[in-house]
């Protein structure tokens, strides 16, 4: 399969930090579930409503296909909130959500949402019954309008429940998939990337996952392990040195870590990305989310009043939050490296490229940082 | 038409505070429009996906019809964030918001997104044939799957499209219309509620109004005008003490204030909300945003580098944020007394009663609180 | 001892809802220690740094006089800023307080933080020889300068030494005490108020404490129990109708509660001064922090990788923060009933009257509501 | 002078992006002043209250010495709240402040704090003769118990009014002065830093400038323009790879910018210090605050009712985004650049080094970042 055979960052010889986990991806934390739905049809010139369509949605189900509505502890940080997450109010609140975590293109977060919440519906029909539940799932956006049509609002809700019922653990597929589909990221062709770490905390192993939808950055911002990429690759720049987009950043972990903890493993995520050399745009939507799958819980109807939970001493949290940024920034590099060559439809007529892996090779060899 | 003829809370005689401005309503604030889609059909027993259905949706639209996608400064905060409002990054970020602020049942969050998205598409295409433009309208909710059958999810984009397009400045209905046609409000039948309240400030004259979809409470808890109604309107208890419910709050001014300014408005919906007697229940999603009509402001885009804004100074704040909270205040009880009996699916077979406005001006008259 | 016969709200037969603890104190809470020192020199007209003197200190301390620094969780909550409360940037982030809570007038800050944090170091030497340990102390304050010469300076780091080093379980002081000395509610003498609750969550019975130190309000805002007491009790007016001052709130507990889930109790704090009367005014700084005594711990320096906690369900909640709204009203209701009149310095000449308990209890039996 | 003939960053070739003001200092920014006072005093052995003393602060001054108290407005982010910096609630809550920012060290926040509010009370004594106003002064610390008594709270009302009556504009000393004379930025000698950049925007000519107290970071961390430095200079290690310190970051800007837009200029800070290495270590204070001195105001109590003012149009911020992060990542350069050789305290025995100025350059020429 292409997902297992394309190169990766870490291919090119890219002296990336830290231990990833077997997959170097989100799956690596146990239970975690990734699916995609890819939409690609119709050629030429744009008509909004008739395409050309290159979107889709990414799922992520932090407990599986789980029946049970088992909670995970989560936190939340807006780096630049000029974008949509859904279903985060209460993740600020309450410490945690239930349900789908989907990635879509900016004007269909609506259907994705409907159809997170039809899944939800189903899924945990059983519960349900037994209780007034509701759904409030994480539905998370960036623009592709340049490369898709947008304003057609081609996805539907069985495109998006496709990608919900499919999604399952191992390898991830990246570049041109699922909501990464028409991303463009510091100019180059971006997408979905992913990445993780592993580290020992106590005497046992953790894992961090991360998942980027990566559309942000202008090419003169472009940084890759300290190298000012961006500077040589000038080629085949696209939006005129204006930031129009944005990244969404999902971290995920087994490590067990209590709701205000997940909020500072969140916030890290300004310093992830901006390892890449964006300062954060004014029109993007910097957005981060991070989970733990640790401590199964009960939704708290169905729990008893009193509780115990296990959770990391914050003493142990540098090796974390190192790994998290590490793991952020690799998966934006995964994102362009998986990139493949897409026309552009506003402004028509040109190919937003892929970085071409020769000559990101010959940059970091420049600046002695290629294996 | 009803929606003047019915009574509401001034008209049982209940002595407010403050000065309401003409219509008592939202759209005492220039140029605010509302419009309502009522969804009901079906009787008897719950079939999930059959009905029966008493749901719908509400809309505001802060600059009306105008076809140039306009800001309105804005603020938002949250009591408790067991709930949806969508669209709130970026005021909390950029301070402002464009387009529609909807409110519809928890489960329809994403296709009145979707039909929101779509409005703005169509309303503002020419600004976006211009330049890339994004949507991210403001949909809230609150849950009505105790007398609605929400998890058939039966509100669809024409509903959320028939409630933004006729949208109007004049009288708002109130009650068992719109996204409040299903809503709970301290066990008795609540819904949608408005208010209004003029100032003076300088020598010139503002207006604050206030939306409510009030879904919130526990019937002990409620207390009108100070008077602990709740504990003499006993009967007809519905949840058995437990609050599942929400209530969003919109609150309009054309009061030219700052993005942190408004703020500082929202947060007053604590005090607001407090007054009917709520502590904020868990389950609570209490949310409230606030917006400003004033210094009518194009798009980023579309504005020079350097800008020039009218705005309130703070040492005038105090009038106006007591006029806030008498606002919600009254529009909270304007949504019970406009309340009409609705009979429960889940339980069911029991009714939720409206309050009795012969019993409520009773007790308040018990504690001397009538005219 | 006159803290002891001094009348308290319910002993003028004020029906307050909800079960106090033995003290209605925050002493309720199990270890909780409170010291005040309070001080009181010269007469006549103002010269600043002349006096006359009417200030102090209040002291709380978490865990009592325990000489191993042992963190309290906790969460914080601003409803208006316009006042100072040191220590918490680290309540926010990382969850915990460790050290005293100190409350004293606005200019005092400085010095009160000093000897806090020369407490601290004293208090917890053999930890702090052990490793590099540092103190960042909770220091509030509320402005006293209508009735003390606040900017004479007056506050010494012995004053406030003697308070932290005399903090005792036990009854507590209210009225013209420590901090609260030069305080003004409602126009009325104010200061330091205090109240508790009891509730039982499973099957175990836990506290609810409240400490404020009350300096809010104008005179027609303030409402007790929901009867407008402040539109007849209109005599001895002060400020002009001009809100100047502001509430420092502490609640203490021992239920085992998460920092974010205490973040959410502090955000009550709304909800109990709202109950008052005030919305809250542009001047003043309403501010919120809510520590639990349970889970009792170590710092994290001093313990294992990984932990275990106990916490109560999120379920649990609604009559945990209906006690915290009902204890917040009754402490400035306590504050108030307890205050004794004060010569004003600025404007000179006038006093600040403490409330008459007759005139009260007249009007609250007007509204019936008094035994 | 020797802040004049001190080598700085740019003096040992290092490419640094964008174009600095004159001084490529804060003071670029017209009218804001700085000043010092460093205390240094015994050798040998620690013995608590007796030294070395090693310490002092820093004061800058947004509206110089002017006897008018005029606001700035203000932004505040804090990415890890391990630290403190008072009167920041009023900033996120009110958008300004008043007065003096100060850094010190941890333990002598109170005092600096009583001699800011000391200022503050002779400076505008005559305003505050009109009109009951209150100090609440920025004051922030970072740690310096390796190197000083920090226990023995040798700073001085009277330090701090030294530095405070001593801020002038024109150049600033770096490295080992001030608030930042026992600071340890990346195991290497840290303090004091500053660094600026101008900018145009519309025709007008801008500055940002900035000013650090640089404490935090492991050795392994540091990157310096990209290249990891850290991981080459690895010799005089001090901390056995565990962060103990923090980072206090100010940015003055003339800039028109609202009070949510310096709250966007705070939030940059996360990654103007991330690009020096850092995952902003748990135990660290890594606090930023934001402010600008345009729209020279009156306080809010002198002013009108209504208010007219300028500011930057948001589309306008990523070249200052960038702007910041870059004078930031400069200015932690300039502090290491600028650190003179201390015998530690604690562990005793040991010099914390400063960073070999040829070493460094070796270091970054090898990987071609030097010019």
């Amino acid at each position: 399969m292409s997902i297992i055979t394309k190169q990766r960052a870490r291919d090119l010889g890219l002296p990336f930090p830290g231990r990833p986990g077997p997959l170097n991806a989100i799956t690596d934390v146990p239970g975690v579930c990734v699916g995609f739905t890819t939409i690609r049809s119709g050629q030429g010139e744009l008509v909004v409503g008739r395409g050309p369509v290159r979107t889709g949605v990414t799922a992520i189900l932090p407990r599986g296909h789980d029946r049970t509505p088992r909670l995970v502890w989560a936190g939340f940080h807006t780096l630049n909130g000029n974008g949509e997450m859904t279903g985060v109010h209460w993740v600020n609140d309450g410490g945690y959500l239930v349900g789908p975590i989907c990635i879509t293109n900016t004007h269909s977060v609506g259907t994705v949402h409907q159809a997170a919440v039809r899944w939800m519906i189903e899924t945990y029909r059983e519960s349900w019954e037994r209780q007034h539940l509701w759904a409030m799932p994480v539905v998370a956006e960036t623009y592709d309008g340049v490369l898709n049509d947008i304003n057609g609002l081609h996805v539907t809700e069985a495109h998006a429940l496709t990608a919900l019922r499919s999604a399952s653990t191992g390898p991830v597929a990246e570049g041109n998939v699922g909501g990464g589909t028409g991303m463009i990221c510091y100019e180059f062709k971006g997408g979905t990337g992913t990445s993780s770490r592993r580290l020992t905390v106590g005497s046992r192993d953790f894992h961090i996952g991360v998942l980027v939808q990566a559309n942000h950055g202008v090419r003169e911002w472009l940084t890759i392990l300290g190298v000012p990429v961006g500077r040589h690759l000038t080629e085949d720049r696209l939006l005129g040195g204006r930031e129009q987009g944005s990244i969404i950043v999902i971290v995920a972990t087994d490590l067990p870590m209590l709701p205000h903890q997940l909020q500072r493993v969140a916030k890290r995520g300004a310093i992830g990305i901006g390892r890449g050399g964006t300062p954060s745009g004014n029109n993007s939507g910097d957005i981060f989310l991070a989970f733990s799958v640790a401590n199964g819980m009960d939704l708290p109807q169905f729990r008893p009043p009193v509780l115990t939970v296990e959770f990391i001493n914050d003493e142990q949290f540098d090796p974390i939050y190192e790994a998290t940024v590490q793991a952020i920034e690799e998966a934006v590099v995964n994102a362009l490296v998986a990139g493949e060559d897409t026309p552009t439809l506003r402004p028509p007529g040109r190919i937003c490229r892929a970085i071409s892996h020769e000559r990101l090779v010959e940059v970091m060899r420049k600046y002695g940082r290629s294996d």
